[in-house]
């Protein structure tokens, strides 16, 4: 495959004038996309209740701007004359903006396909849906839920056929947060993955929760305050709230920001939180980092390739041994626990404990991937129109015993339990199976690469190998490649969820020994 | 004079077709403008160190934004056709829509009269100046900023060459603080408050710090987060953050934020900050509060009338005898003081103490006025052409000497102490004196009109009375009235010194009596 060489420099740009005005004009809407971000983080954070309603009014006055210049003519025929340009003029780096300009018409031709009265449909229903299915939830109803989703459903499928597909309408979905990834190709990653994960279920063990009292909300912060900048997310360019969910936002190249919440009875909710928002964080970091953007291609991959990086800093590093050896005496100094009340095996037995459970954001490493299947193959076959909105429930619910084992008891508890559906998000649930896949097979290569990584986090709390390794290798390379070369440029394989098995087998195996111990 | 009714109400839109369209493009400035406040709030308080030069370009580009949509082409016709369409058709609200074109007009055809080399040598100018002034005054060298406060002195003079005036250069500079003023009338007002002010420094009296200890920030802002409530603003619409400098800023008609900043050594520095900045936020709640909004006319009346309120706000009720008889057992409650550690009458004392000192920002409520007319009398005869720049030094001191009977130690204690100048805000001080002159009659009226106020805050820590009064008479006027106009409206008579001077007596004479007593 071709080398991607970063060739996104200034210096080329005083000779393809279009080309640096078409860029000028990309550079003013990703400015107006960071304030837009700098409006959303407020509102999340730090914006007085009553503001609410004129925020959102902010917030669509400046959506409409951004879209009426990013998808209006102006900016289109400013792209296709700097395309053209580029096409006649060989300069250095003309490969690199074949690919630029291949990504933006991509979106640019994606999104000019929707109607404006499909897009309206679309964003009134969705957010009529929302409180609908707040309300169903709560009161357990998935009947009162049916009317709306199914509405959403054929909205969907409409969008869909808009956008096109060879094989499947699902597909036509998932390429909105997958682009170039395939239900096909998914079916046969996650058989695998399904089959494999069966016998580990079994071999999972439920461990209490050791903690051996409440632990303040402030002592829980100033301890997570400590963990970005140890595994490299400087304060300089980033900060740590507490939000109702954890979410990670990028303001400006030099402004990254992650939340967490908190539980009193549980400090590793926080802690395992900022480590995934930390990996999200990092990611952004690594992206803008870039030399000669904002471009399409100073962006994300996917958002299965935007996961790898949160589950392996929550995962494969989070949950290892070497790194709690490095980091329980500081969690026991700051949260002023002592060494006889929280052990570190029983710890440990808990950070990597797994038993099937009912929700999916409760779940651990090894059931999680199974929830999410179970939504994968739901969603593919309710968008291509093999089964009906009604018959949800009883699917789900034969699912969740088929796949782990358990007993639905009610649809708050299943069906309804994710606000997904209920926004339109149809193909977005395969992105995070995706991303725990990715994460394992990556991880894999890089210990390989370097074996001293584990004694460097236990003695020196030296993640740098591991940061630098992914700078190169996954960040560096913005958008260039598709979600899978950019794995097999990575690891020199294509993507194979056997690694994430390989882990999960080797953490089960670790954990009986230590329980047999 | 005319009795102004609010009349900004949207059933006449129907019929103003052209005046409706106006509103809708106004709307869409004024939530930029609201934007532009989050980005500048965001950036003071939790915007990460390196973050800032990416804001600053955001910031730029929204600006821009701003100004290319408020003063170009497309705008004024549209507010011309609404004009005449308004004069046209004789309909409910004819007059208070005539004032709210006056309004506009004055600020788009003075903006317009500024040359667009003018703006942006004023700009140049004024941002290389600010870090000259930092320098020069870190360094004592006041020669230093010699060549660049001229060019900006003479900048300005061709600002307001351009603005036009009818007296004295320095009107045409007043007017875009304090509209409708003129250095004349300051002139009369300040000679009786210069006169009057002479025989209190002297009577004043220098308290030493009764804090028995240094106070942890978070008692300090526990303290904090009880006053905005107290008085009056509601923590669903506001919020309070810690900065270097403490301020007010509007984000949107529900969302008022203000910050104070912390002294270890003082509590009430904070205190007194979150009062004065209450005051300001107060004020713009009110204007929010008018109905038919925004428009031109949804605005203060003038930097003047923006701090009588925080004055009033800080000092007359801030400073009062029964403020602290509420406030005080709370005080030593969350601060966690002892009543003999800290005695009523020695922190009452303190909170009013007076004596003549070298800075303006910590200077009392008696010799703050004399800096600021001071600075009035140096700056009007600069502009206006009588004093040059390179005799600013021997002039200051020598005002020093004269109004407050103290010798100048050095520049940077002196006339490099303000930041004002190096941004060419000439016309900006004397509204701070104005601020105090108008809280002063403004508070004695409202007591006048409630005996009971006093008792009520002593009492029942209510303070409705007074905001309700303040709604009634300058919030809900908006931009209606001028300053002098609204102040006689609401007081009787002309703005007029003497009720800050007789307010300044009494508080003496309050405070002989204690340490007599």
């Amino acid at each position: 495959m071709k080398e991607y060489k970063n060739l996104f420099t200034d210096s080329i740009r005083d000779e393809l004038k279009s080309f640096a005005e078409y860029r000028v004009a990309y550079q003013e809407i990703s400015t107006l996309r960071n304030i837009l971000s700098v409006l959303q983080w407020d509102s999340e954070i730090t914006l007085p209740e009553d503001g609410r309603e004129e925020r959102g009014s902010q917030i669509g006055l400046l959506s409409g701007l951004i879209h009426s210049k990013y998808a209006g003519e102006n900016f289109y025929k400013l792209a296709e004359k700097a395309r053209d340009e580029n096409e006649q003029k060989t300069l250095p780096g003309q490969d690199e903006r074949k690919v630029e300009f291949e990504r933006l018409f991509q979106d640019l031709d994606r999104s000019r396909r929707l109607s404006q009265e499909l897009v309206e449909e679309f964003s009134v229903t969705t957010s009529q849906a929302h409180s609908v299915w707040v309300k169903a939830k709560k009161e357990n109803r998935f009947s009162d839920f049916v009317p709306i989703l199914s509405k959403i459903v054929d909205l969907s499928k409409q969008q869909a056929e808009c956008y096109g597909y060879r094989t499947e309408t699902y597909d036509a979905l998932l390429e909105s947060y997958e682009p170039g990834e395939k239900a096909g190709n998914l079916e046969k990653l996650f058989f695998n993955l399904k089959n494999s994960l069966k016998p580990l279920v079994e071999r999972g063990k439920n461990v209490v929760n050791p903690f051996p009292k409440e632990i303040p909300i402030f002592l829980q912060n100033k301890l997570g305050e400590t963990l970005p900048g140890i595994l490299g997310l400087s304060p300089k360019i980033s900060r740590l709230d507490a939000s109702e969910h954890p979410f990670s936002t990028s303001l400006g190249s030099k402004d990254k920001r992650i939340t967490t919440r908190y539980d009193l009875k549980d400090p590793l909710s926080s802690i395992f939180s900022i480590l995934h928002e930390t990996g999200h964080a990092l990611y952004e970091v690594g992206i803008s980092e870039i030399e000669g953007g904002p471009s399409p291609l100073h962006d994300s991959v996917s958002l299965g390739i935007h996961e790898s990086q949160s589950r392996l800093w929550e995962n494969q590093v989070g949950r290892s041994r070497e790194f709690w050896e490095m980091y329980y005496p500081i969690l026991l100094e700051i949260l002023n626990i002592k060494e006889f009340e929280l052990g570190f095996s029983k710890l440990f037995s808990y950070i990597n404990q797994s038993s099937p459970s009912l929700i999916r954001v409760e779940a651990d490493q090894i059931t999680y991937n199974l929830h999410i299947i179970l939504r994968f193959e739901i969603e593919r076959d309710l968008i291509n129109g093999k089964i009906q909105v009604v018959d949800l429930p009883e699917i789900w619910n034969s699912k969740m015993k088929e796949m782990l084992g358990i007993n639905v008891p009610s649809d708050k508890q299943g069906v309804l339990q994710d606000v997904h559906w209920s926004g339109g998000a149809f193909g977005y649930f395969p992105t995070y199976a995706l991303g725990n896949i990715y994460s394992a097979q990556l991880f894999q290569t890089f210990l390989k690469q370097n074996p001293n990584f584990q004694t460097e986090v236990k003695e020196k709390k030296d993640f740098s190998s591991l940061l630098n390794w992914l700078k190169k290798n996954v960040h560096s390379k913005g958008k260039f490649y598709s979600a899978n070369d950019l794995i097999r440029s990575a690891t020199g394989s294509d993507p194979d969820s056997s690694h994430l098995v390989q882990y999960l087998e080797k953490k089960l195996i670790e954990l009986e020994s230590i329980n047999h111990g």
